[in-house]
């Protein structure tokens, strides 16, 4: 439940339209709900200014679906992220607006249509294809969360110049989420080009000592450029989120 | 054999029910019997108030059953942790009276009707509904060893609000399981709420740097509230075993 | 300020040998004190029994003294722990009462006589000679919150006929802490001799693969016995410290 | 050299104060200038909207004092980080007006007075009083890029009450940045009760599977709450840095 | 081909049955064969009294049946490890009377009745029931190898009367093979008992902390004990090997 | 696109037989071109001698057979690494000229006959059987990018007259090409031989405490012999390529 | 006290000159003794055939001083291990026969001449000059105990030559010690020559990536050699002992 | 001794100025010498083209000086490595011909002026100012061994046009040394630029989760461009000495 709908829940009341104790029962279930395997926190939209996301990894079908009748009520916009195929099929058949984004592994429900939240442009970067996932999972969330998105993907440093091509769009963005795998030096390039917040994503591709993308990480987290955060391997979504945070201001 | 089968045996022998030369056999056989496979240790009843458990990993079900057959004359209650579907069928079939709990991974085998044992309450929190399998191993573990028990999941620190609202419980628990993945945290905030021990679970839940628990794991062990100690990733029957110790005192 | 201090205080109000005012004052600073390098919380021993315990490393002289000062007025016990020599001269110059223990790195300052407030015994074990600092951190903690301590110190598992020569010390303990480095195996052996709880402190005694103390952690962490919790390495004071927890249920 | 400086250059040319010559040789050092040991990136400041920093580490006295001689006629603010007490001496008889800040480790010279540049506010917290020397990198930093800055120090996990009490603080700040060592969970709290971008900081503070602070990190990493990107141990540096770009926006 | 093959050769040759030229031949082979994918080396049996024995994994069913073939003219005695069933199949299919062992992973092929090599009694001990395939793997090698071998499963340290009960059959061994996972302590409670060489043989039995046998295998290596030396993670064969060569001084 | 084609396309202009605005075109694309989840490198060729080589890994068929075909009227060779057998039987139907390798999981696609273009011969040794198909992946390199090429197989530590018998062979060789898994010693022994510069390639074959590959890797980086640069383990691919980068000179 | 001194004493009392009192005494302290800090163990000789030693890392000159008088009147020879000139010095005023090896950093005191007991020879070899310190160690320990030793050091496998030069030492020794930082390769080629036991000592002699010795115990763990035990990192003393067990039987 | 050297002693003895006897007791020397301490190689000039270099640490001055006084009369030059000041000062007393380099802590005594050997020109580059230390032991290795020699520091990603700056160099150079602590990403873009080997050095320059040089390692194993090939961390002389073999073909 965002502010909106807050306001317009009480100007019923005012307007007595609704009764104080429908009223009051609709706002006694703000705070939280208990569903025996999840205490889904309505209060979250109001206070972050987006609902909680459902975390897909752990949970069977049943439970996201739980989890999902209680938000549905509430939420203008459900994701659930890292869900696979098997189970998405289940929630799809129960709410036949959600979309499943089978790359990014994501659910998104809307229902009603996004407004554009951000103020500058998020750019998402990718070294290599096999980064795309991970990075269509940053665009998605930033996107799903009102921002203005672009991308521009397999621009690795092995060959420079095909990152020094997109200069201009990397110059015009308020913030940019760098996705890399293997030895992830892209994210310091980059920051190393602009005076905007960097957030970089590693990511699990490679083998050997990639060590399932604590190479990459690690890796940017000693950047030698100064503008840049990092956050887990593959969270895709955490950076999409973080950089909606930072284009709001 | 707990204590009060062993006085039944002696008083039995006493009273001439018992001809020496049984009673004689049956206590050879209560140090340990040696199956080949397996030295079961009949003995752990009287030394430390439960039967040996039987850790399901790594062994076939025809192993668990033999180990089973040989406790069975001699204990009240069998638990098997860690132990598949699978392989789980046979065992019920084999034994109809044992119940499988397929989150848990557990089964239970109990002869005669439990006897509350310990003092305080037991209660079960979890972070995340990912937790709960891990958690009900714990209090699926306590309850069978004679304890009141009580559960309240998904209150991570997202949404501490949630945990708060909950004061009471956790104001009146003698012992608390705190169950978490990802980064860990919910220990310490409990921790810091309450006077009583607190154990610590941490789970596998999470992905990248979680590293299959090891961060959480980590985090419980560095928590700046001292009222913690913590068991293996994932063990939820330790927890419940060691709380069930601390609840009898 | 523990629960007596505070009736105490309303007990002078009720008979108006303290005016309000003043009581106010007291009170409003009871739940912590903000001296800018640190928010000194003085609601602890109400909440947790015992009073915010210094943590001496990174922190200078001057800090821990400042604490203390703020302390003082409200406490019957304040404790410093991972103090070095040097630090603790500043500190003992400035409160002549408080006692430096050099092998366990610790201050205590003692206001008042100790009141027992464990019930049973608490029993300390460590392996090696060169595991007692840690020992006695655990032993001096305990001790500090009021508990019966005793400790038999060099019992390893290399010749386990010592440990067995201290079976009846062992059988009367309600708490034991269980202290090794190097390959960490006495907690298992203890625990599994003994129905009570078991707090295993790993210490980074050893070389080579002792890791600093992750090999013995992690060893108790795997113990085949399972009424053993495990604190941090060479966290004497926290195995004190919950150990005290257990033994006042 | 920053964009007004190039401007006023360029005035000048314009209007016949500086010849065409000596304007051309003092852009052709824009770029970089080339001092045997180091390559002065004079052209940071358009780039980036900062000047190089000097990273301290490893780095002779020599070596600083040569680079801060080539920056000095450029540009306004010149900061080292990572100097120690010793080789800052050195620094500040050649630049008396340069203020080592002895807990950050960090020099500052400052030419002109600076213009405040961040939008909103940004709030510095620290989870322990040891970790306020890493807080005071961070501060620093972000005060020297022209943001107004706040503080709040030894509120961590343990005793929450002392963090909820700055809940109007927290709720005022456009961006935070949270220090912790130990289990570093502090973030996680802080970021599930704001709508703004965390920047965590991970510290080396604590002992034993702190393991010199990669647990506060992953534990960040896998923060539950999803507006937190993390930097490097220890480098209060860095979280500054991007909080005032994300600040600028 | 071992020294009495050999010698047996030159007797032939000798006795003018075997004519120079073939003989010639024959031993040209003796030092390694090349087949493309592997050099079997013929010359290891008169060098170390022992064939070279194949190590099954990641080598295909045909590689390893080449390899026998290229031995079988040869030895008395093939032996190969970690081979699964299937690749089993395919080996037995063309030589069957090599015998397939299930649980260690290996298969045996005699040709000629074993002579017995060793001198005392090579026991191997298991601390738990899921240990037995390594167990079994070390027994079968030393028992290929020409000694006297004896087991005891599942004596492990939470019941250590189990082993205690064991101590004539322990005290009688000229070397110990114990194998143990999770914790890894018995061979440290063994080693202490006896003045005999101890091998001990980490296994992956376990979860969580115990890291896939690295927990086990850092523990025997920082035992207290002295008289042990320690072999790779649930390398059975090398264990019994190694013993061999020692029952054989 | 190398630089005989380049030179080729110059020359139809000059001879007028291409016109300025086909040839424009055609070098536009030069550089690299988009294709959405690619940036094909078309560049690369003439820059580094060999086209950009394609990493199967987390890439579709689909992305696989797009990138291909966008080199394909560019390139005289298209190489595809780490792709698996059902993926390539995709890629095959599409490109029936393109060769899979199914040890070294490679598609070789030729357009035009190889010209020599290494100068001496790359020899590739591998220590085990099992360690043959990286030594395959590395040989396939090296043979494509125009190189003679030897290899000597199981040729390992543990029987070293093996090694030596092929002392000529790699004496002659220019580059020497170590694989090794296990213990990873080849190398050193091999460095140790010659004055020649060694590219040793660790393999992830063994168990335990083989970590994956990471000991091979770790002991070829210790190696006492300085004549040794390192590759990631598996990568064969790697090894080959530098070694044919080296060969050219 | 072993077993001769065992004998006397009954003799003793069989020839009436000693009173069953005093002999008495004696055996009562045969177990162990326990002073405060230590639990000696007098009955080790026994049970192993040589005294407990003295670990004396951890441990302050006064302990040390103290154990060895307690053992004193019990054993023929006392060894102290990990023993720094510093407090060397004071156990040598107090015992001035004993003598401190400064290299091996250990204090051997002999009461009585050295007895041979082990049957061959036991051979040390070291890879490099760095490793002659933990070599000495293993010598002085294996000669303490009674052995015939021999030494070779600097044979490490960049010059394979030197090593085949001992080959006729190798070959006669009955028990080999190799010892070897770095890339730890040593004991896989030596012990891929024999056909006697190999017991590998791992040093932390190295930089980057040797890990402090890890890489090569690792590399020793996964030798492709099967005659191969390891100790842990630096434990030469482990390697002596374990060497003189194998050598009795 | 090298190849030259080995002639002019032979063409003595056939032209009778050197006696068949003396020519026999110096090339009996020539394959090593065992001076107790070290095997030194002097067959090692004839076989790898550059006599034994001295590793300095874990070797006392005396050792050293030792090891130099029997190469002297065979060597044209020698090599000490990772030698400290202290150490330093004692060699060069004895050899006042040696020089030591204090940034690169080598000491180099050259008999003869070098020859030439290399073909063309080795590059070495540095990420950063605190990197030049392990740059200029890699540069004075490769200019001891005979090649011409060029350096580039401080040219890191964070202002990649320092680096553009230099392509001239860069294509020129036959082989690239590229020295990077932190991230470890400048040998990635660098080799992307050019057809060359390119050398990669990892330092140990950094904090957090530089590791000592593993996150810059590990990326470098892992980069996304194929003509890399990696030696230990801080190893400028294997680098050097790798690049000299190189340049030599």
């Amino acid at each position: 439940m965002d502010k909106d709908r807050l306001k317009d829940l009480l100007q019923l009341v005012a307007s007595g339209k609704l009764s104080v104790e429908d009223a009051s029962h609709t706002l006694s279930h703000l705070s939280f709900e208990d569903i025996q395997y999840a205490h889904v926190d309505h209060h979250r939209s109001l206070r972050k200014g987006f609902p909680e996301v459902i975390y897909g990894q752990g949970k069977t079908a049943e439970q996201i679906i739980g989890i999902m009748e209680t938000m549905a009520p509430h939420e203008d916009i459900i994701m659930v992220t890292r869900i696979d195929e098997e189970k998405s099929n289940h929630v799809i058949s129960r709410f036949p607006n959600a979309v499943f984004h089978p790359a990014a592994k994501m659910i998104i429900l809307t229902n009603k249509p996004l407004q554009k939240q951000g103020k500058g442009k998020i750019l998402v970067l990718s070294a290599g294809t096999s980064d795309i996932p991970v990075a269509q999972e940053a665009l998605l969330t930033a996107d799903a969360m009102g921002n203005e998105v672009e991308s521009v993907f397999d621009v690795g440093v092995a060959g420079i110049h095909r990152l020094f091509n997109h200069k201009e769009l990397i110059d015009q963005a308020s913030v940019l989420i760098v996705v890399a795998g293997m030895e992830g030096a892209l994210p310091s390039v980059v920051a190393g080009m602009v005076s905007r917040p960097v957030i970089a994503v590693p990511t699990s591709i490679g083998y050997g000592v990639s060590l399932g993308g604590l190479t990459a990480l690690f890796a940017m987290l000693n950047s030698c450029s100064s503008n840049i955060a990092v956050v887990n391997i593959d969270n895709g979504f955490g950076a999409g989120y973080i950089a909606a945070m930072i284009n709001r201001l």
